[in-house]
């Protein structure tokens, strides 16, 4: 029999890596590093009066702001000190929206690549959550200081531009001793595994530009999906429907043609009946390099949820980094949208793209090459 | 100079607690324990079918995915099995709204003062955030897995009873080295620092039911306030207005007669000239045990945010158990309405009271006493 006040509970103990992240780099630290537990995106719009000069001082104010969150300071001016935290890795990464190069002053700047995407003729993009001429991506491993970055974030953008859309995601990637693991979205399948490695010369052909514009060396560019998954007819499948629409184990996410979760595909092997293990229109066999003449994107996934009075809309944020998202996301996506398996629970609602300046170091501030 | 693609972290290692809790005990086991970092209501009502009978089938299912649940194992028919994991400290708290009891079988059963509050004066009540027959609320370290044991506990009610709203909060219980602490809420104030202690006499008194009603042994009663707070009007007030308005200071959650959190309150304190130091209609005052015939309540906050397109909503899902609403939460709401100086920034938007059944025992079932 128990006590009667302190719930009874089977403890062990973990050691978790208590941390912050340094916001200096040749790249914006985010980018590389693991999904954060939570994140909020704020789309944000410039006001009418932002011009070059202007942006380049929201910029200053920004690297400072981002600096002190990163350490678990206090933002200049911040005006609830108490709940900025150390040890959360909390980051910060900021985009620009493809109108911003049509300031004066910017012309002829604007990434290779960067425009808006076209209509997938699956899409049902929802204004509310598409476009943006700045973005903010704060990640943490506590809700309550990505809350509070983001409103101090956006208090200090005040006076130059001012929020569209606001997304917040979840990822849990860490397993029951809380070692790191791959994280599954709300379909419960494990989701980004194909990803390149991070730290790989693989994984930096795909995400550094090397496009010939200098300010935007170690820059990136960042898709925004906001994609609606049908939890109740994909519940409708068996186990072994829901495995074929992507060509991997809900168990391990191992392929339908292996044991574990990093083997190779093998996109030739049939079975018994010649029917081909890893289907035609399977997402995995698809949107896997290999079959895209070896163009690569790296995923980062956040869970959202949406509630409207009683239903409640499920989905994930998918984001996507790329050098150029006219090569290598583009025509990956027209191909999915195309043929994908998932295309008949999957609805994108929003779309976005962003240019990612590199990182600063100490002493500089965020895109200071661009709007100095 | 940094690597490139490795974030240069400054990491420390922290033993965290992994752990789960046992779903058995005299009480529902979440209500004495620590506030979970995430948390999902879900309000439900029943449909015109579901008498006495059905909603003991209702709880006979919802104990068994309860016991799975809590131990991260999938509940029995989980469709994302692969969703549940262990050592998050899921727990699921099952709650009766009052039209509960005027279902055939059961009159004469409703705990006393288990009533929809009167409304008050600065109540903004939406029918949207009020009401509900039934309360599931799911607590743990992750928001995935909340998010499914919800899904899951929903799914099996769909014959019984379907969602009238859904809140989603999350909370900060421990400071920067990982140890437990009170938490804040989004105005940045330690909240919970006057709750009666879960373990001492106190604590029980004020929780446990000792109402005549055989049935309700060892339950308590539920209070859902949604507050609504509005964070750009007290950013306008200086620190000491802030501190002035609870009686407490930011910093440390010290009364402003003290200095560290759990002095007591001195309430006759006056400074040099002669003002009370904790204001005549300080919160911290006007809540105190000692100002309201002793009268206690138990204390659980969850802050939420709340999008609706570009504009952000922030505030506290309140959360308050005690044996007895009419005795006991009633006769103080009425006295912070009347006068609490916190009453400028908060506006209650959502209201519901439940029965929190008392626990279950190995082979028992949630509320057998009151539906076998
Ligand atoms: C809600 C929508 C989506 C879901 C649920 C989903 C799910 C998955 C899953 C389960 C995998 C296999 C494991 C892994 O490698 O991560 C995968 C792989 C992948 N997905 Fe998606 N995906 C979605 C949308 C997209 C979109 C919109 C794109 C790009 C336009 C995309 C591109 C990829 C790529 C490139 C891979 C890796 C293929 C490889 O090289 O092995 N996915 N996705
Ligand atoms: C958004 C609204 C509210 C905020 C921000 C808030 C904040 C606080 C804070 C900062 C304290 C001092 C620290 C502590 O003891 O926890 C406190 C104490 C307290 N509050 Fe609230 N509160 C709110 C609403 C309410 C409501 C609606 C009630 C009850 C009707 C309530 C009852 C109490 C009680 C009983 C105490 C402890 C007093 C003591 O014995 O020391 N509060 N609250």
């Amino acid at each position: 029999m128990l006590g009667k006040d302190d719930p009874a509970a089977s403890s062990t103990e973990a050691a978790v890596v208590v941390r912050d992240i340094e916001p200096y780099g040749d790249h914006q630290p985010a980018v590389a590093a693991a999904s954060p537990k939570h994140a909020e995106l704020v789309a944000l719009t410039l006001l009418s009066g932002t011009d070059r000069a202007a942006l380049g001082r929201l910029m200053r104010l920004w690297t400072a702001d981002i600096v002190a969150l990163s350490a678990g300071r206090p933002a200049p001016g911040d005006t609830a000190p108490e709940l900025a935290l150390p040890g959360v890795a909390l980051t910060t990464t900021v985009g620009f929206g493809p109108r911003v190069f049509s300031l004066p002053g910017l012309a002829g700047l604007k990434p290779g690549g960067l425009d808006d995407l076209p209509v997938m003729s699956h899409d049902r993009l929802q204004p509310a959550w598409s476009g943006g001429d700045l973005l903010l991506l704060v990640g943490a491993d506590d809700p309550v200081s990505v809350v509070h970055a983001v409103r101090r974030l956006v208090a200090d953008a005040a006076p130059f531009a001012r929020p569209v859309w606001r997304q917040t995601g979840f990822w849990n990637g860490a397993g029951a001793d809380r070692k790191p693991v791959t994280g599954r979205n709300l379909f419960g399948q494990v989701d980004g595994t194909g990803n390149p490695a991070p730290g790989t010369p693989e994984f930096d052909s795909t995400v550094w530009s090397t496009d010939g514009l200098e300010w935007f060396r170690g820059g990136t560019t960042l898709v925004v999906r906001r994609i609606r998954m049908n939890l109740d007819t994909w519940d409708e499948l068996t186990r072994s429907e829901q495995e074929r629409a992507v060509g991997r184990k809900l168990s391990t996410g191992a392929p339908l043609t292996g044991s574990v979760e990093h083997d190779e595909l093998d996109l030739e092997k049939r079975d018994a009946d010649g029917r081909l293990v890893i289907a035609e229109n399977a997402h995995a066999r698809l949107s896997h390099h290999s079959t895209n003449d070896g163009r690569r994107i790296f995923r980062k996934g956040l869970n959202y949820v949406q509630d409207t009075g009683a239903t409640r809309e499920s989905g994930l944020i998918f984001l996507s980094y790329q050098a150029d998202i006219a090569g290598q996301f583009l025509p990956l996506l027209a191909r999915l949208d195309a043929a994908d398996a998932l295309n008949e629970w999957t609805t994108t609602i929003g779309s976005a793209v962003f240019a990612i300046p590199p990182g600063f170091h100490p002493d500089e501030w965020l895109a200071q090459a661009l709007l100095r």
